[in-house]
């Protein structure tokens, strides 16, 4: 592949389903070029939502129309609202309404939502259609666009309908980031954190040195994030696609998060990499609390989040009606529950993360109480 | 596995996704012992529906307490609209309600529509259930249980949503097939003859000496059938699971009969099986229309068909707006449609069909108008 200059180029290694994640700037301008060695045919349908639609849908349809690919445009509504089955029934209905074929390629173009919802409907509709997703969010460059997992929400919690779907490609055009709001990009960079947390002690240290850059703008330091995050991400996803083992890593974090979120009702209040923050830290401490992990190992985690301005406990929310109980009850609730025991990522230090369903639940209860009453 | 007297074990090889298909009498009341060796976890969630509970639920249900293994049920309303948005949202809720884990086995105790559905909701439910067919009607026996489609109907169509998810163990219970009503047997009967058609022309000759025998009850000729069936099927399946080629042989018939079923709004009026009946023979007098396929064999197809009662043309059909050119516009939204050509399952003889898209359309039009005003 011809790449644009200071382009980096990640492998993810699935075998037949591997495929290739591209890094740089202007990407956008370039996707035509970029995608179409791996198009099936010359015929596109681009998903995007009404925020992103305006500030990026021209620029790809022109880089679409350059290189002689017809392409068909849906535009959903923004928001994680929108993960949900009545706008996916939409979509595939629209996709089936634009005369979609087996071999018409799903473009994604957007944050997670748009991300994961387009790569269910391509997982399914007429049975698989390929996709490729082009990730607008720190998010989901780092987390959501890498690794094959789509799906939507039910009313019983998140993701808990969906698919393994891998992508074809995907292109992470870091200009796009230049337009996220504060908030969005330091949401996203709470996923950057968890892969230095999981095994990459070293990436945690750099954070700490240079994640205020980052944060700032800096080019490179973007690039190094995104690079060492997708790059960390695939190591995981290729020994454990399925999610057997070894992938539960990636929820570090996201069992306490998610109930924190479900209590949230997934508005505004809280963003999921908000939740992620104080999962994290919550997890730490109960490492810590469990004998585990170095009491100043959970101390630099939760320094560097609130050193970027992340929140690292509920002392922010409103928590009147929140109970251990309740909480327990959403984390109960989670994907990864086997035999009623409840899965947790814990970690021995900063970068050795390790899976347990062994954490004694008086142990987590005592931990959310004592979190609930500083609130 | 140590399984009842005069039962067949045929094994789909499918690698790692491999599973055995069970043919015999009485394989209900024994399907707990059965099933045990590939349940993940002693737990499982019987779907089916408000025909098919009244007759075997108790007996299935019965079976697995036997064997100590924890159930569930859901019960749908019987019937094609059960395959739609709607019912599929609910069937998954009421796995995520009824506590659903990763290893929860789905079983599908019904026809090929709880088969369909619950096979999907398996595929997608939590990102992917483990699930069994004990399919009950002779269509789910030979065809839908067979071979890991499952989906549900869009408004645009049948089974235009959905995922390859394959069983890990298929119970077809011979003796079930005594409480169906002679039609839904004969529906049933097309598919068997289809197998014939495509490659063996020395069961088509069986089935011209032993398909009234069969339809009236024998069960050697049922248990012969149904394997040699499976055993096509799956020989299709192994060498082509996704359906990237040699696979599309299974819809011989299918492009004309899923018009004619779109046409009557997949009411009762026409079962799929007929309408795959009509089909068949309408790929059979194309064939020879455009010079590829000897008279005679046609005339067999037609005769056989004719002598165990199915339809082989419109002629009891209501079809006073119909049209070839409407007929054709269903054609042409078939999942196997690839840039704009439509492709169709024709045959050089008996035992001897192959796929092609370069029937002219020309040729297809005038047959529908022959054979539309003959009604």
């Amino acid at each position: 592949m011809n790449e644009p200059e200071n382009t980096s180029i990640l492998r993810v290694e699935l075998g037949e389903r591997g495929y290739d994640i591209l890094i740089g700037e202007g990407l956008l301008a370039e996707a035509g070029r970029l995608m179409k060695p791996v198009l099936a045919q010359p015929r596109v349908v681009v998903v995007t939502d009404e925020v992103v639609a305006p500030l990026y849908l021209d620029t790809l349809c022109g880089a679409l129309g350059d290189e002689g690919i017809d392409h068909g445009e849906i535009i959903l509504p923004a928001g994680e609202a929108t993960k949900d089955f009545d706008h996916f029934r939409k979509l595939t209905e629209g996709l089936l309404e634009s005369k979609a074929e087996r071999d018409t390629t799903l473009i994604a173009l957007g944050g997670g939502v748009v991300g994961d919802i387009t790569g269910f409907a391509a997982a399914v509709t007429l049975r698989g259609l390929p996709f490729i997703q082009i990730p607008t969010t720190l998010l989901a460059q780092v987390d959501s666009s890498v690794g094959g997992k789509t799906g939507i929400n039910s009313s019983f919690g998140k993701n808990l309908i969906g698919a393994f779907h891998q992508p074809r490609l995907v292109l992470a055009d870091l200009a796009t980031l230049d337009t996220l709001a504060r908030r969005e990009l330091l949401a996203g960079y709470a996923e950057v954190v968890k892969y230095g947390l999981i095994d990459r002690s070293d990436f945690f240290s750099w954070l700490e040195k240079n994640g205020s850059r980052l944060l700032d703008g800096d080019s490179r330091c973007r690039r190094h994030a995104v690079l060492t995050s997708c790059d960390a991400k695939a190591a995981i996803v290729a020994a454990d696609e399925r999610e057997a083992g070894r992938r539960a890593l990636l929820n570090l974090g996201h069992t306490f998060g998610h109930a924190f979120e479900a209590e949230t009702g997934y508005g505004g209040e809280l963003a999921h990499g908000e939740a992620v923050a104080i999962g994290m830290v919550m997890a730490f401490d109960l490492s810590v609390r469990l004998g585990l992990c170095p009491e100043k190992d959970a101390g630099r985690v939760r320094s560097h989040l609130a050193a970027v301005g992340l929140p690292t406990d509920l002392s922010a929310l409103k928590t009147p009606s929140w109970t251990p109980q309740g909480l327990l009850a959403h984390m109960a609730r989670d994907k990864k529950v086997k035999d009623g025991a409840m899965t947790f990522i814990l970690a021995h230090g900063i970068g050795r993360a390790f899976i347990t369903r062994e954490a004694p639940e008086e142990d987590v209860r005592r931990l959310l109480q004592a979190a609930l009453s500083k609130t």
